[in-house]
């Protein structure tokens, strides 16, 4: 059980949609940069480089929407840890001209986008050191649909042996009840070895399994603000952009 | 002497044009975030809390243009990070949308923002832990101008007491040449203790004064683009997004 606050689906998207009003005035690109680096740097808490690992991958899957950014930038900042990420993103926001500049960002720092049947040759523990789940996030609303029921389910069928980080809500999950009661080829189910929550964590990460490693990042707002939305700011130290919670 | 690379100011221009040109895609407020939290960080590693000056505030200058911006993010990250900055932003840029909305965050974040004649009451050592100087940057080019000659005047009156934490260039320097040849009313010569570097120090920073510390800050370019604008990636650590140098 956490012993922290944590804020429903709902209040995540008000607090989102304030934090970019106008009178806070935070940009997409500046909460995404800042949320990525934080992933990135769980990432690295997690699964720091060894004389054994430091060959492997490190596999990003970047869903259709925010939370597909968020892995995006992680990626970037990834690779520029000496890691060795790759990403598989299938279905690319082509609507947001910011999306297309964080793939060319990737580009830029040579970290390989992948098709769509090379990503299935990651899905190897001696290959991979660990996935980043990157695919829904905070907004999700069932059901899944192809062609992520399908990547989903070969995460899932690897899981035991190497292990997800999932970004904000494990991809599937319901945002405020957990995950999927049952387990059907339509719903397969994720459970993250990591779970780095952004803000605040989310009603679902109290059904994390125990021994999962939970994180927060996004360290952006101010007493009062974390206050009104019912949580205490987190006690990061010095100038990390991520905490361990349990 | 320094023993790394440097990149003359119009190399620095060329390479931040790329930076942000269509093939790498970055955008000013991606760079902005990263570097302002670099800086943040630096001042973080050279003044941690300590029992006796947790009171203190950190004066952050900014000027007119990028180089001030980077000081605005600078002043969130310490506010977040459980520091008192105040800023002095005499000449706000009104020309693009994105600096407003830097000052809305400040006021989020309840960081004060002063006005001509307060700012010159934190000028001093039991009231201000530092400076930070970020007035002007790698596209500085004589001559100073008011209001910021009298502020960079005040500032050098003050620095033997008070250190100045600049920001890429210790303003008023010539980026190539370094300091002004002669200390005047009308160039005013500020000696930081700490130089924070951003990407790539600038040919000045080999006239810093011995036993100043200085930074290496905005990680964000891959080895063989360091290498096409002649220097070696420098050896952060893990997640950090800041490199003592020196």
């Amino acid at each position: 059980m956490n012993n922290f606050k944590v804020v429903s689906a709902k209040l995540a998207a008000e607090l989102d949609k304030e934090l970019m009003g106008p009178k806070v005035g935070y940009t997409l690109q500046q909460l995404m940069e800042l949320a990525g680096l934080s992933v990135a740097q769980a990432v690295q808490h997690s699964f720091p480089p060894t004389a054994t690992n430091s060959n492997k991958h490190i596999l990003v899957l970047a869903g259709p929407g925010n939370n597909g950014g968020d892995g995006l930038v992680c990626a970037r900042h990834l690779k520029l840890f000496g890691y060795n990420p790759v990403v598989y993103y299938p279905k690319r926001n082509g609507r947001v001209e910011f999306y297309s500049q964080l793939v060319h960002q990737l580009e830029f720092v040579h970290v390989p986008l992948l098709d769509d049947s090379d990503w299935l040759t990651y899905l190897q523990p001696d290959r991979t050191l660990c996935i980043v789940d990157a695919l829904f996030g905070f907004s999700f609303k069932p059901p899944l649909r192809e062609p992520f029921t399908t990547i989903m389910a070969e995460v899932a069928r690897v899981q035991q042996n190497l292990p997800v980080v999932s970004v904000d809500v494990p991809s599937g999950w319901d945002v405020d009840q957990g995950p999927p009661l049952e387990e059907t080829p339509a719903s397969p189910v994720l459970n993250p070895k990591v779970l780095v929550s952004l803000t605040v964590p989310k009603p679902c990460s109290s059904l994390l399994k125990p021994n999962t490693i939970h994180y927060i990042g996004g360290r952006f707002v101010p007493r009062d603000f974390a206050n009104k939305y019912g949580f205490e700011p987190f006690d990061y130290q010095g100038g990390d952009q991520v905490l361990r919670l349990q």
